[in-house]
């Protein structure tokens, strides 16, 4: 009974993902989900990305969901961009159906980006798509360079994966390679992106990276 | 048909923690379940908390649950305890009867206290008490000060908050008052304990708390 349950909510969420990837690919619309732990820097990450991005012309909507709180929406639109917060009261993973409502509350004219902020769980997000091209998965230095070992699902499934909070690696012991060796293990296509909000490494070639696959997007 | 399984699943759980307890209580054990994202330094504490109450003459076990890896329990081995590697296989948290099955296979003979570490996660772990006396939440300075505001549950419903990894406070942009105060607005009668497991703050403290807390459960 309860698998049954669980496959019917699992599949109702994937024909919401297919009809979200629908959506985006006819409008154009080069779409990235972020997962990662509570605290690993998903929503500093994005502030990097609508300031940059903003910079180079780029129009975005960023969602953002969050057990509670409107934090992160105001974050957000300090950097600037429009968001939308959804608030799952409880849920620990965005599911597709909430996307797809968001999207339908934002103004999406000229809006060539949409980036989405999941949950804080490095668990449970992973076994609930939202449509979007890419499922970015974010690591933080302080977390430990074990992580890939102990939330395998989340880094073999990624299709790009980040190790935020460089700048703290002169203050904690952690290992980057073994890191790196144990991520590649569990999924050696992705590309990795070693990143630090505070010193602005790895930002760029992480837009550079948003940029060309708008471009395949759009043009390919 | 969802929530009615939901509520099965909870109410069948909320029975197997009140074997637990009832367990726990007829051998003058001392249960401590902690709880936080991954990355929090869980497993640190516990390492801490097996060398000095082993140094106090303490006998104790540690259940370790984890999605995947027996890094943990590899890790408490070290530390001088003997550890039961519970491995989810996906799902987001322990529950009540993986406690009991764990304690089952365990030589309990003459222990006093037992250690469970939770699946990292700040979320669902809220919703599975396991029937410990103490539920512990512990968050870490590099997961920012909103925390509280942001997983209010996890706050609300703790028996014991630790603000983990202050000694990376001289480092990050952290407002130690600000985290007590959104904590204290979710929950005002949990004791609270700054730790570091680098530098040893608030170790022997919270040393402290669980000898008395044990003293009170085998004295009365």
């Amino acid at each position: 009974m309860r698998v049954e349950v669980m496959k019917n909510v699992l599949g109702s969420n994937a024909t919401a993902a297919e009809s979200n990837r629908s959506f985006w690919n006819q409008h154009g619309m080069l779409a990235l989900d972020l997962m990662g732990s509570p605290g690993s820097g998903k929503t500093s990450i994005l502030e990097q990305l609508v300031r940059e991005l903003t910079g180079r012309g780029r129009s975005m909507r960023v969602i953002e969901g969050d057990v509670a709180s409107d934090n992160d929406a105001r974050r957000i639109e300090a950097a600037g961009a429009e968001a939308f917060q959804i608030n799952t009261g409880g849920a620990c993973h965005l599911h597709a159906a909430m996307v797809a409502r968001a999207l339908q509350q934002l103004d999406l004219a000229g809006v060539e980006i949409i980036l989405i902020e999941n949950v804080g769980n490095l668990v449970c997000p992973t076994a609930f798509k939202l449509g979007a091209h890419f499922r970015i998965v974010v690591a933080s230095v302080p977390e430990g360079d074990d992580k890939p070992e102990k939330y395998p699902v989340a880094f073999r499934d990624a299709d790009v994966i980040i190790l935020n909070k460089t700048d703290l690696l002169p203050h904690l012991a952690f290992d980057a390679d073994h890191f790196w060796d144990l991520a590649e293990q569990l999924n050696s296509s992705a590309p990795q992106f070693n990143i630090s909000c505070t010193t602005g490494e790895g930002i760029e070639a992480l837009c550079n990276f948003v940029d060309s696959e708008l471009a395949k997007l759009t043009h390919g």
